[in-house]
């Protein structure tokens, strides 16, 4: 809804829009003082509310009525947005409140959408229910998904690849995403995978040592793993560990390296000159995984084995270059299913992020902060009051409750129907945010539950190389 | 002898100095014809052979009457040449018929030069006589030989690592330099050394395969055994092979690659924006084997040993960029030894080169293919007839046949000799050539003789990781 101010607010500072958001208070205070026309105060508290939303886009932060915003220097980077949703491994920024628009990237990184067909072709060639994700365009793009099913369509099997930065110890529930789509295509498919860690990057971007990243890796591990893995179909490998321990993913880098000119990555990733070396060459750690022959112990030696990664979009450029070089040093191009962001709890601008804890439900949150969470920072699309709920009804587009029950909330004539209950003004926020936090405060306990269970000697099992369970 | 002229002669192509050449030939043959007085002879002779050394210096081509230069493109770089002599890991270039001037790259490179002091001081420290290469320049400049001869002397002591980029299966003789004075480092020392083998490099540099690289890794090995390593103190590795096997030497590496930006290394070594991250990030490969933390099982765990690391003055740059990041790792500067270029037969501007055949002697080559490449193609200073020679004398300084003497002459008192003999005109070219002939025959058949000896059991030996034979 904030689409039409965006264009002249942008150019606001963050304290400009303050005082926007303040004037047009009164405003509305006024109009309804003055028992102006009905449309005329609708209209007033539109704009109020894009104002807010327009503030809470540039700052990261709820407007509050005399509490100006402080940190301008950090705060005017945000600002400084193009009119695009800006989406690299790095920042996934938007003004839209609905969030960034898919079917446009889907058109700029000239990836494919996942569509009925597809997916009723997936559901036809495993015998199984498309999982949710893809029922509600949760995966929602795709490279290749086509020659994936015709060659297992002939009994031709892939493996999975996906991964993880760990920057933290702590994951949320945004994390779980790409894992717990990536098990159920394992079941379906009946494949094996290979995880990634990226804990070497996450040394090269953060302020961490490489005994740090590691451990974070370590750390990360066990929640990927109380996903429900099977070890025998599963290898999880920090780079830091298996760089030293692998004779093939060492030669596949170095083969990507001599095949992209910094010239290619500045324009793909934005590097500059002035980044470290490190950054400049990590592009090809995170393409390597995508060739079995990275894996010498994994797949018994077997080479060109067919790659399929599910992954969020914003790590697509990787994966678009790794395509690009692929047939040049002779081997097969990865296939891709994206996803979409996980949204904060603030709003579908941004994605969920570990270093804001009020940006995320956390893994390890209790259910009392989870309720406390989601009641305190979950963004609505409610209205201000109960009356003009009742009156104008909620909007599901924006709101960051409902959003998540799309991302848990198993059942589908449930979400329908609380969509429609609150979309009327039949259905409060805090009821809304009632049924997310019931949905969540079980699948995080559950989590927990299944974490304790994974022991040291576990997490030993599923990172030390080996044989999976696969004939080629 | 050609200083004075070179600064005119410089901005002549080819061509134009063809034409000088054949122009000041006419005027000696007119003066003497003529019975001019005989110091102008003389002037007019000085002038020809110095115009002739700038002809070879541009064209790398002797003169020769009525055949003037041909390829003129790939000449017309070779004069395009700066003031300064251009020396970086992959070109060395000097006007200069004597070769780099080496006290202005101990300048430019802020190294110090070995002095009589050290090198005594190396002798009390060993007990032994300072090899010939110290004796002559041979390795002319240090980075903290103090500080490791301090250490020495108080019992402390370090490891010794040096390298080689394995562009073809066939080695020089100028190629063993490093290998020769790091085995009698070591043998005087005792202590342990780490030969890397840059097969990676090779494969981002040239037009190779990984495994061609990995192949001439190989081959190359049994040429540095054949110098007679001990295998209880010296481990050699080929980086796309240890990568992989090493659990601290990726570690090293991304630490490096996190401390070095683009930035720096296109000052460094001149890389631009459209080479690949491969060659880009190599720079931290070649500098990792300085930090005893990438061998762990070399060194049974024990990290920051000091390391010492005899090279070539070309290879300089990478440990400038490596001791300038270690403190910031919190590791150890290495202390360096650089040796002068072995230059090639056409003389010394530039060094032997593997890929021009006729530049080198190869370690393979039989007496008769010694004696014929030295007899058709090192670069005499003699003069152009034997009147002429033994009335003016040779030039040692430019003589590549001398040269190569005091790399492999042993003995002090002969070479003197021949250099007196020589510069008094005494000696003949054929005869100095017939010495080094003598010397060199003997040397590379009893290399030829020791590789035989090398079995691929043996080389498995030495690319083994594991404990060597010393307690730090």
């Amino acid at each position: 809804m904030a689409d039409i101010e965006n264009c002249d607010l942008k150019s606001l500072s963050p304290l400009q829009l303050f005082e926007k958001v303040t004037e047009q208070g009164e405003k509305v205070r006024a109009l309804k003082a003055g028992k102006a026309p009905k449309d005329e105060i609708d209209a007033a508290v539109r704009m109020l509310l894009s104002l807010k939303l327009s503030y809470k886009t540039a700052t990261g932060q709820d407007y509050q009525a005399g509490l100006p915003p402080r940190d301008l220097a950090s705060i005017n980077n945000g600002t400084k947005e193009e009119d695009e949703d800006l989406v690299d491994p790095w920042t996934v920024q938007t003004s839209n409140a609905k969030g960034v628009d898919y079917d446009k990237l889907i058109v700029r990184f000239g990836s494919s959408k996942i569509d009925t067909d597809l997916i009723n072709r997936i559901e036809r060639a495993t015998g199984q229910k498309p999982h949710r994700f893809l029922r509600r365009g949760i995966f929602f793009s795709h490279r290749d998904m086509d020659q994936i099913l015709q060659a297992y369509e002939n009994k031709k099997s892939f493996y999975l690849y996906t991964g993880r930065g760990p920057s933290s110890q702590a994951m949320h529930v945004g994390h779980l995403i790409p894992f717990i789509f990536t098990k159920w295509l394992q079941e379906v498919f009946d494949v094996p995978l290979v995880i990634q860690l990226t804990d070497d990057e996450k040394y090269l971007w953060k302020d961490l040592t490489t005994e740090k990243a590691y451990e974070y890796a370590i750390e990360n591990a066990k929640d990927i793993i109380a996903c429900g893995f099977d070890v025998n179909k599963t290898f999880i490998f920090s780079d830091l560990d298996y760089l030293g321990t692998s004779t093939g993913f060492y030669k596949n880098i170095v083969k990507v390296q001599k095949h992209v000119t910094f010239n290619q990555v500045k324009g793909i990733f934005g590097f500059t000159d002035s980044d470290c070396i490190g950054k400049i060459s990590f592009p090809a750690i995170q393409a390597a995984p995508s060739f079995s022959s990275s894996f010498p112990q994994i797949f018994n030696g077997k080479e060109n084995i067919q790659c399929l990664i599910p992954c969020a979009i914003d790590q697509d450029p990787y994966f678009r270059m790794t395509r690009d070089v692929a047939p040049r040093i002779g081997l097969l191009k990865p296939a891709l299913m994206h996803s979409v962001f996980f949204p904060a709890l603030q709003g579908a601008q941004t994605k969920m992020s570990a270093s804001d804890p009020n940006s995320s439900i956390f893994l390890t949150d209790s259910p009392k902060q989870i309720k406390t969470k989601i009641n305190k920072h979950a963004f609505s699309g409610g209205r201000d009051t109960i009356e003009e709920h009742r009156k104008y009804g909620g909007n599901c587009d924006v709101d960051v409750s409902f959003m998540y029950l799309t991302f848990f909330l198993e059942d589908d004539d449930r979400l329908e129907q609380l969509k429609q209950a609150y979309t009327s003004g039949e259905l409060l926020t805090g009821e809304l945010k009632k049924v997310l936090i019931e949905t969540l405060q079980p699948l995080v306990a559950a989590h927990q539950e299944r974490r304790k269970q994974v022991t040291d000697e576990i997490v030993k099992q599923f990172m030390t190389p080996r044989k999976l369970a696969f004939e080629f």
